[in-house]
């Protein structure tokens, strides 16, 4: 879900959505993380995730082609229950289609959600297929389980915790956006390694994903500029500053960011047969401030990141 | 869901899409019914259902009360979940507000959303809130419980089944559509007394939603005309016919049709002080046909109802 992918205006909003919420024993986890987590029967708990997508906005029909703008709006939510340590099961799938290429755009979807589903396992259960004059909206709600050790919240970091991403950041717009590989395997094989602390995808951006983990832990956080993995993507002719910015800042990488107990992290960079690549960016503290220790080993606060909508 | 509430282009598109979906065994029942059965952990079963609501397609903005907005999205899937005789656990709700006037139709829809969240003790789980510059969508998803018994379907309807609704149909669109109580309590209380062969809930009319269960169980049926019962909403000084065609074809009533064994049917109509009112409309056939038996006793097909969108 995506607290996390809105502006000051959407932010404010979802507080005040938050705020007004009752809690209910069914809902041990609601807003305010990548997933829900529902009690169902015989308490039972799952992950409940759900994202919409719109044209002109998260994607432009006619520019991004329509099976990765299906793809895509599987994947990010696949992501979200990669970030709660969870294995997706079934999935809704709504769309407004716009009348006049409503079937074609319906097969293009399709063709991007198919196969994704079919190999995450994910079951199509249906959904509401719909067809108005406005622009294409894609709503997508994926259910799954928790690992064995139950859902991975982003409130559990600990001061003195390392903090890690699964891969490389940055320059994600210039495709990889449309075509990245939800985290799932990677989150079970971590978990089946160490205790994971807290989870979150990074879909904003390291600089503003960090904060909300960081927030949701009551902890603060220390963000090794050095050892931030810059991608390929990003261009490698500009400034070792502007390369980190857009590492930090530019969001969509869907990279897994999390928080382990120092032993857990030097297993975990010990363990040189390890099937899913992890890079320690940095530590917990017990503070509140979200820093970034620059290559001089001063620190400064962690540039903040995201785009803004503008809220009426 | 709605493969219901769509048009012959929409429904070819929704058979399309349900002819490429693989099956899977976390979805035993997927595309086809008013909720889809999924599999979770240790082979509980959940139901889970989606709506997709539209400005200019299901209401409008500026015209519709934007409370009664709200509540009526939460309120269709309520109904959904109610035609699988389920109680619902948890909603995620995804919104696409038109920028302009965001933060006031947000509120004005959760101030419809959490009243009917409450009384039906819907966990309010998250979403997506998002703002664009296209008109307002929402959609809602719900996860719930089938009863004790298991899901009732739609397939389940046997020849020789009585047909029975819930309460009066027609008229609705004066106003009731928007206001409707899901018939969650309703469902519940049928069956700890009746074993329900099939169900679902009537949101395209009698005429259209009839012929849906008949052909996911394989049967035909007769309606009979003089028990149809009429709602006061449809204007008593209309001729018979035309109040009858309202009833049978005007959609949007949420209540719910279902068909049980005839001595169920007896026992439900021979029960005075049952809770939840009952009218027996008809009965299953072991044809392939939907027959209407008018006032004379003679058969005729029933009218076609629901509403069309073309498809381009």
């Amino acid at each position: 879900m995506s607290a996390s992918s809105a502006g000051s205006g959407e932010l404010s909003l979802i507080e005040w959505i938050r705020a007004g919420t009752r809690a209910q024993a069914s809902v041990p986890t609601g807003i305010g993380d990548d997933a829900a987590v529902v009690r169902g029967g015989s308490n039972d708990e799952l992950l409940v995730t759900t994202d919409m997508l719109m044209d002109g906005v998260d994607f432009v029909v006619g520019t991004t082609p329509t099976e990765l703008i299906g793809r895509k709006c599987l994947a990010v939510n696949l992501s979200d229950i990669a970030a709660m340590g969870g294995r997706p099961v079934a999935a809704v799938i709504s769309l407004a289609l716009p009348k006049q290429r409503g079937r074609e755009l319906a097969e293009g979807l399709y063709a991007g959600i198919w196969p994704l589903a079919e190999e995450f396992d994910v079951g199509l259960a249906g959904g509401d297929t719909n067809t108005w004059e406005g622009p294409l909206v894609v709503s997508i709600t994926v259910v799954g389980r928790p690992g064995a050790d139950g859902p991975v919240l982003r409130s559990g970091a600990r001061p003195g915790d390392w903090l890690f991403v699964t891969g490389p950041l940055g320059g994600s717009l210039s495709g990889r956006h449309l075509s990245f590989s939800p985290r799932i395997r990677e989150a079970a094989e971590l978990q089946s390694r160490v205790k994971l602390h807290a989870m979150i995808d990074l879909s904003d951006g390291l600089a503003t994903d960090v904060r909300h983990l960081a927030r949701e832990s009551g902890v603060g956080v220390v963000v090794d500029a050095r050892d931030v993995p810059i991608h390929a993507d990003v261009e490698p002719s500009q400034a070792d500053d502007e390369r980190l910015q857009h590492a930090l800042c530019d969001g969509e990488d869907f990279e897994l960011l999390f928080a382990v107990a120092p032993d857990d992290g030097r297993r975990l960079l010990s363990n040189r047969d390890r099937l899913t690549p992890v890079h320690r960016i940095g530590e917990v503290t017990d503070g509140a401030d979200c820093l970034l220790r620059t290559e001089d080993g001063s620190l400064r606060p962690l540039p903040p990141g995201g785009w803004e909508h503008a809220l009426g």
